[in-house]
């Protein structure tokens, strides 16, 4: 346990209004929003700016106290939870939320670690701007943690994971040095990328303080399609074709199978399918076009009537003003709610090459099935960007318990599977806690020893959230 | 001095007949292209796989032999040239010069390291695609140096640099061991990203053997524009309004100053001055569209009859077809080598954010003005890229021993207007020896033990190209 002095030396540094004490109600600070992981921490402590948590990390370093930094607690994999021994004090961003600078000139905005994702869209936007990032849980979780965790999301096929939208980074080290590196610069080849090695890091070399993130001109049009087709297959065609003819006007190209639209269907209140006719499998994809307000609806039009003459499709439907663009981009995000009342389900962010993603599909459903015939798979997710949500429902009106109990084969195989094929067992989702075990089976020796050599090198005590990632 | 036994050890790696010997004729093997820096070696190895790539830096590491990695030759830093202790083995990896795959389903490409640049070009155009990196070097250089130093070139602004490019690599670590991080996939959180740490580490953490690179859709249509304009506040602006317009189909944006255009019309035989008036300032821009082979000439008019309207140009000449489009692009290529006849250069690679260049180069000319009054800048570069070369030409039939006496300040205040303007001292030519100095002067005391710290944990023994970058 974390003796009291050194937990009132902590508390000193950032006062007690800012520091909440087991005993209180901390409740949002200790688990995920599933609930699959739960800690205990004697404290979670609210640092209002860089040196706050310089100092924090300091007096860790000095006291070997382990740290788990937290942003908006909407991470899968449990990174952000603390382990439950009561030994790790929860360090939260969330004070540190301002946008500090935007910069039209320079297509730059730089933001604090707790900003939430959708503040920085929204002040993009007010400067006609686009900050692509964009994922389900824009509402809530904060740029450090899309940072640390190198978030996806919908706009990745032409902008880049986060990876791709960091120009520069502040840093807090593990010994309390202050690293800045808050450059707004396209080339700069002077050295190692050390940026690179804390997007993803999961906070366990460091604390991400600032960023300067890159923005792009808001799209002058922007139209969804929404089209049916036999199989996957035909949607690999269609996207090489969609590709070939928009290049990087096609901002998304989304796979979805019958199953999670007639969950939503089912049991999202106002929903309707946006084609007549049953497809067993439909793209949600979209053309953006910064020459003018008619041109990305021309430019689909002319590639999806192709389409359909070509026999790659067999229906389409394009959006026709932006709220019908929101109600068919709406239809995907609610596929993961509209999945629990369906039951228990077992989930895998996965990715494979873009191109084997139909063979993925053939092969992993007959493995699904073989474990339990009734098993529903409910498949969507980025194709474009090689990347599934490959979800498996429990059989209708079965046994929850019953069915959890597979979800260790399951999972065991699926993973085989994507590692056959090439693929990554965390897509866009990162390691956490959740896949940590399963790190270090998928990978090489070399190529884990490498990983513990960085920590090593940049951690020597492991107080930046040790059990996660490594 | 490295003893016989031990260099009879390295040889019967790859045989005597990959074994180049001092003494023999190893003189393309011991300098860059322009000299600056020469050195000795006892051998030059010219491993054919990874394998033997291994067995030699296991050797290394047992012996505490230096090694050097070479590609093409081409870096402009010294990063892959010996030092003159005779004590640094070269390593060629052009023997490694195997395109291994070509997956044009998946847009990707399969490189061994020593494949020049320009074949892995002409190779994905064979298939309809392209690899965007370009370089004036593209047909000598090699694409594992390519990968070393991140390189960058005309490409950059709507690809990318190197970084960006690469999707996966293998690699030999100091010790021999072999991490095989082949991926093809665009999406991959699982842990550190260790292919970020060797691309742009100048051979300092070990060899990269092979590349997974990504390919794009071939454009159906490019169209070179060369404009004329007054001043480089002008060029930003025009940059600003042709990136709302064009987007991503805006593939190129330089900027020239009228200098370097007289060099290449007095020194190159056959050159024609592209527009009919004279102007102060260039823009060669490219638009490409995936669309139609009409699509990029319909764009480019469209943007700039409207600049020309809107007076953020004075002419414009657009290439009217391929042959046309390449003259326009020769005469930026051979600006480099047009200011040699011109006498000594003295040249500085840097970045600033993309709307400081005016700022820049308002502030730059009268620095070196006042050091000498008749030097001719000589300035061109990726503006679109925030990237200058920005060159110093001596006083025309001026003495050249005195103007390189000058270099010194000059560079000096070049790069302390560099640093003040948060830029980078090196863009896109890397560190090697040329900067090794500079960067230790110009990083923060933290950033460089950061480094240190990697290069520690990765090269204990400081092998790897030591005396490079670090």
């Amino acid at each position: 346990m974390i003796d009291s002095a050194t937990l009132n030396s902590f508390e000193a540094i950032v006062g007690a209004r800012n520091t909440l004490k087991a005993g209180t109600d901390l409740d949002r600070y200790l688990h995920e929003p599933r609930n699959n992981y739960t800690g205990q921490t004697p404290m979670v402590l609210k640092p209002v700016d860089t040196d706050e948590v310089s100092r924090i990390l300091c007096l860790a370093s000095e006291t070997a106290t382990a740290i788990v930094p937290q942003g908006g607690h909407t991470g899968l994999a449990g990174g952000a939870v603390p382990n439950e021994s009561s030994n790790q004090i929860v360090v939260s961003l969330e004070r540190m939320n301002a946008i500090r600078e935007i910069d039209p000139d320079g297509n730059t905005i730089i933001a604090e670690a707790g900003v939430v994702l959708q503040s920085i869209q929204d002040e993009a936007a007010r400067h006609d701007l686009l900050f692509p990032l964009s994922l389900a849980s824009q509402g809530s979780c904060q740029i450090g943690g899309n940072i640390s965790t190198n978030a996806g999301g919908t706009g990745v096929l032409a902008y880049g994971n986060t990876r791709d939208l960091v120009l520069g980074l502040e840093v807090v080290l593990p010994n309390g040095e202050i690293w800045n590196g808050l450059r707004k610069l396209k080339k700069d080849n002077t050295g190692y990328s050390l940026k690179d090695l804390f997007i993803g890091a999961e906070g366990t070399l460091g604390i991400v303080t600032v960023a300067v993130l890159k923005l792009f001109p808001l799209p002058k049009s922007r139209t969804a399609v929404w089209a049916g087709l036999p199989s996957p297959d035909d949607a690999l065609a269609l996207f090489n074709f969609a590709l070939a003819r928009a290049g990087n006007s096609l901002t998304g190209f989304e796979l979805i199978h019958r199953t999670p639209l007639e969950f939503v269907l089912r049991n999202v209140s106002g929903r309707r399918d946006p084609l007549a006719q049953r497809h067993e499998w439909y793209v949600l994809a979209e053309i953006s076009s910064g020459r003018s307000e008619e041109d990305a609806n021309m430019l689909a039009e002319a590639i999806f009537a192709e389409a359909l003459n070509r026999k790659l499709i067999g229906d389409a439907v394009l959006s026709q003003n932006e709220a019908h663009r929101n109600q068919l981009w709406q239809l995907r995000e609610e596929m993961s709610l509209a999945q629990r009342p369906e039951g228990a389900s077992i989930k895998h962010d996965i990715s494979v090459p873009v191109h084997r993603i139909p063979g993925f599909i053939e092969k992993a459903n007959p493995i699904i099935h073989a474990i339990c015939a009734e098993a529903r798979p409910c498949i969507f997710g980025h194709m474009g960007d090689g990347n599934l949500h490959f979800n498996v429902s429990q059989p209708a009106g079965g046994d929850r318990e019953e069915f959890l109990a597979l979800g260790e084969i399951i999972s065991k195989n699926i993973y085989a599977l994507v590692v056959a094929m090439s693929g990554s067992i965390s897509a866009e989702h990162g390691i956490g806690q959740l896949k940590r075990t399963l790190l270090a089976t998928t990978k090489s020796k070399t190529e884990i020893a490498m990983m513990r050599a960085i920590k090593q090198a940049f951690d020597p005590q492991n107080i930046m959230n040790p059990g996660k990632l490594l």
